[in-house]
């Protein structure tokens, strides 16, 4: 990307990396608005810890060791971590692309820890993104009640508002997989950007944007390149074709602020956290969707439905800057 | 409409007469396939009772005093009736239009009753019309376990499975309104065509049709014509501008037989009836939305999304020969 004057906004990063987490961290890598200064994982996509080892080999490959690292919650709130979604991330969670190991190590915080120290440090100026599984945030938000105001933006990928769920018919993975988390974190007094399925299903990377990232002479890109490969086996049952969804670098540019959005009305927004099978679902109040969404006091979650632009070719270009 | 040499087939309407359940009245009484062999009412727009007395009076506008009326439950099957949607209905339910009082009394069956005993009658033949909330239709379950192979089809005007709710984000008001009685109804073993929100907030009624319908010549669609003028003034806070959804009148057709369907996949459905956030939502698994709805072993809910033809016309002229 090219330089730009606009000084760097400090950026936490909350993830259970996982192929699109993958290529989440790298878009933040390459924006030249973003400091990275903190990055916490969480059991979702793999184990919290497996996703800090990918993290770091991660960060090592992009010669970003210095960013800090904390493992963060292994089990959530309720009931125990499933094992995560090998079917989807393959077995190490990044398609099984073996990545040279990073000799940093993580430190010696929990995630949840990391994020309120980083808010603090930042007070009022922190920008916190959320890829995974919520447990580590509702963590922090129970460590420090401030933190609500300590961050001056959280940005969501999670949920289903009128579309399908993809863990159940109404559930999405970051929030199903800790929907008391979700709850606790959608109910606080934050101003909130969910970016859920609706609007993350309909931006994919095709086979040509994967190419291009494997042609690259740069071994990030390549690596990512790799990844997807597994990933759009997996979406051959949700497209039809092989495709991949971009859930997670969306959240991220979005949080960034490069996104022009189409439909994203700020609404009531709460989970369900009942044991019904409702569990999971972000209940979104879209019921103003023919008459352009009226005001709803009290609201302070933005849902994102859609965007101006197709976000692919955005992404590409990062990640080849990389 | 012209006439058929189809035989007429025998019907059941289970209703909470309302506006659009006047216009699903209107709609079978005008089929010349269709021969109406009772009528159910239920707590719902109105009270049972007085969904009875609506459904009297326009029977008797129309000449078919003849059809026996059955007041059924006027309480769901847990709490209390709320007194219904009078602000879209009007306080006497048909948008305060007065007619004439028919002198033709209920039957001495409850509305669980008749339809067993039609059921019955009309063996594997029985086609069954639901337009309001379920609680009659569980209640004749338990009566008769075998009404699941008595009828020949189940139509029901209900729920919400992309689309918004109508009385909270996710619930519809028919399945919300009993939603321990759709439940059980959804989950019986018969094959059931649902009709939600998706579709019949699609089809409306413009203030040309409800001109035409004032402007006939005869009694009962002036009439229809006359409920209309509240029920638009409702419609203007969905839609923002006068004008109807075609919500029960579309599932009476469905049933007839009358509408060819562009999107009705056969889904597996459940009714959330837990005391969450999710209360009265109808789960429809439409996670295979994009690959064209693979089969779902054990499905029996087809699920109507889309037509293939705006609905509206059809019920004018159905109205018109009324």
């Amino acid at each position: 990307m090219s330089a730009s004057l606009e000084p760097r906004r400090p950026f936490f990063l909350d993830c259970d990396t996982g192929i699109d987490d993958a290529l989440a961290l790298g878009y933040l890598l390459a924006s030249d608005t973003v400091d990275l200064v903190g990055i916490g994982t969480v059991s979702g996509n793999v184990s919290a810890e497996r996703g800090a080892r990918n993290t770091l080999d991660l960060l090592e490959l992009s010669g970003r060791a210095d960013i800090p690292v904390a493992i963060g919650n292994a089990e959530p709130q309720r009931g125990t971590f499933d094992g995560g979604a090998l079917h989807v991330h393959g077995a190490n969670g990044i398609g099984d692309v073996l990545l040279p190991e990073s000799a940093t190590p993580v430190v010696d915080e929990t995630a949840a820890e990391l994020l309120v120290r980083m808010a603090r440090e930042y007070a009022g100026e922190l920008h916190l993104v959320a890829i995974g599984p919520l447990t580590n945030i509702a963590e922090a938000l129970r460590l420090e009640p401030q933190l609500t105001t300590l961050v001056k933006t959280v940005t969501i990928m999670g949920g289903a508002a009128m579309a399908p769920g993809n863990i159940t018919p109404v559930a999405e993975a970051n929030i199903g997989n800790d929907a008391d988390a979700a709850a606790e974190v959608l109910a606080a007094d934050w101003f909130v950007t969910l970016v859920p399925l609706d609007v993350t299903i309909s931006h994919r990377f095709e086979e040509s944007d994967q190419r291009a990232l494997v042609e690259s002479e740069q071994t990030v890109p390549v690596a990512l390149g790799q990844m997807l490969d597994f990933y759009f086996d997996f979406y051959v049952g949700t497209y039809g074709e092989r495709a991949s969804a971009l859930h997670d670098p969306l959240a991220a540019a979005i949080a960034v602020g490069d996104i022009a959005l189409k439909s994203a009305p700020v609404v009531s927004v709460l989970v369900d956290d009942t044991d019904g099978p409702g569990r999971g679902q972000t209940i979104c109040d879209l019921r103003g969707y023919l008459v352009g969404f009226p005001e709803q006091p009290g609201a302070h979650c933005r849902v994102v439905l859609s965007l101006e632009q197709d976000f692919a070719p955005t992404l590409l270009a990062a990640l080849l800057t990389l």
